[in-house]
């Protein structure tokens, strides 16, 4: 056997999994950001027709799954494992569309990491031969999300100039086993040939509008250890994508990375900067699983697709607070998972 | 490349993770029952000196990983990969432990399944070859439990005879590949030889207090898909353990069994059943991802080690709901995983 462990954190596919096809719904505000016109599906009511903006999440996740799988001609059912999860209590989106979805399913909670969590479990089990195919989610919602983690919206709080939207959106990757054969090709160019399972780090924020600051040093961390392991820089990559730093959070992480001897020069996106324009006056830039998880499948995968970029590493961070642990006084802790994708 | 995928929903370990060692803390009153002997560590206080019950979980979350690496004479951060989770909003138990214990960490939630599911993907994940070892823990606290999910501990709520009780317990396994040298053995005999991946299945129970009801559907599909993947039946095992279906659910789960045209006889035990004795007056017995994940750690694992149990399937249950999926009116649909767990 191979030994596909690389260094302390990291992993390294062989097989190197296909993805296949990708979709990503998202709300309206999303839709009217610079990507907009990537995205498969725009809402234009947040509920979605449904009775409450839970199930309208639920829908996003499950129609992202839907969507995806039509795009390569293939049912829902045939999929040999879903992977994912969001930022609801006991991941009831992810549940409850498993639910109708009828796959195999694995429950994840890496908070905004998920999506990256899930490519890179996804990516493992397709290497390792244990799957086929697999369909790798992840989805947020501002209005749940809200008034979860926050303010019931119609106490209309405003928020602190740190603070971040989280964003309405559900992303959807498809991965494949090199000798599976799709009727409908959708992307035939990208696969995943490694990443780096992230470390908790906490350097003692305890500001819960302003989970960039407490996100950075994880994202920071798990790069660091990506170089080492894979004896890599800045240059090996076209593109280093973090998930949703925002504005404040990834000055932080450039700042941190110049300390670890990493110049990112024009190297950075960060998808919760690009999410939105400066105009819609959304403070320090969007949040959330479904952030990632909706830049990612809407638009940067056919970058990719199109040979614009040819190896980005894609590294969503999660801050593991909940409403009860900033309760009781705890900092933040928080974690950054990464998967190499390829131009192959 | 070996395809390891086995059927429908299933899969193969042709290396045999070797499972090294475990450990479990539980609480006061699990500890005076009928299993309190083989626990590490019984709690005699369920804040553990903590300053709140939340503290205490993360605690015996963190302790049982520690006191497992212990015993073959490791070190905590030298584990290449926790796998894990708890019941808690934003699996804080896990995520916080983690941030102490310094080990990469991949979060999951799988309710009371959670102790199964993180077995097979960390049983996955060392089989491929991406691992040289990993941790696998669940916890769960009454306390903990009764405030997030049903009525403040103060209110003094009674339940209805359906009911079952959130097992305060913690369980770790230590997993490793063939190649490891643990420097002191503690089971030298017990390795993973596949298993099966659930699906969430919903018979349309809305009763909260009735968990086990709404779980032996999953438990029984899953089962199903185990013995049509592997061509096997209740004889190919000596032993068939459930996380927690409970008096009520396994009556329930035992039947659906024999729908199935499988006749378990005496092979069949429930951790929800076996972790407390009928006098302490526990309802329909014990629940909680602590539950399995104390019986297994506690007390099962020896079984098997010493060759008492040659083959057993660990198939724990997890009911996905929430206090925000009830209140909406939703039913509550539930996942099983299962491991094989053998002598070899």
């Amino acid at each position: 056997m191979n030994l596909k462990k690389r260094g302390k954190q990291s992993v390294i596919f062989y097989e190197k999994p296909r993805l296949i096809a990708s979709a990503a719904i998202v709300g309206d505000m999303e839709g009217k950001g610079p990507l907009g016109a990537h995205f498969d599906i725009v809402l234009k009511d947040d509920t979605w027709g449904e009775e409450s903006w839970e199930k309208a999440e639920r829908r996003m996740f499950q129609e992202s799954v839907n969507t995806a799988v039509n795009k390569c001609g293939i049912l829902s059912n045939t999929i040999n494992c879903l992977l994912g999860g969001d930022l609801l209590n006991q991941i009831i989106s992810a549940s409850f569309a498993a639910r109708e979805l009828e796959i195999p399913f694995l429950g994840l909670y890496g908070a905004c990491s998920t999506m990256a969590e899930s490519l890179l479990i996804g990516g493992m089990l397709i290497d390792g031969g244990f799957l086929t195919t697999c369909a790798c989610v992840a989805s947020s919602h501002f209005s749940t999300a809200e008034r979860q983690y926050r303010f019931p919206l119609e106490l209309g709080c405003s928020n602190p100039p740190s603070a971040q939207r989280t964003v309405t959106g559900a992303g959807c990757s498809i991965l494949a086993a090199t000798a599976f054969k799709e009727p409908q090709p959708c992307y035939k160019n990208i696969v995943l040939s490694g990443g780096t399972i992230g470390r908790v780090i906490d350097f003692g924020i305890n500001d819960a509008s302003n989970m960039g600051a407490a996100m950075a040093p994880a994202a920071a961390n798990t790069l660091k250890a990506h170089f080492e392991d894979f004896s890599r820089s800045p240059d090996d990559y076209d593109l280093i994508i973090t998930g949703d730093l925002g504005y404040l959070g990834s000055e932080l992480f450039l700042e941190l990375c110049r300390e670890n001897g990493f110049d990112m020069n024009d190297k950075h996106m960060d998808c919760g900067k690009s999410i939105f324009f400066e105009k819609q006056k959304i403070d320090c830039g969007g949040s959330g699983c479904g952030c990632s998880a909706s830049v990612l499948n809407g638009y940067l995968l056919k970058r990719i697709e199109v040979g614009d970029i040819k190896r980005a590493l894609f590294m969503a961070t999660g801050a593991l607070l909940s409403p009860a642990s900033s309760l009781q006084g705890e900092t933040i802790p928080s974690i950054a998972h990464a998967v190499i994708l390829e131009r192959r």
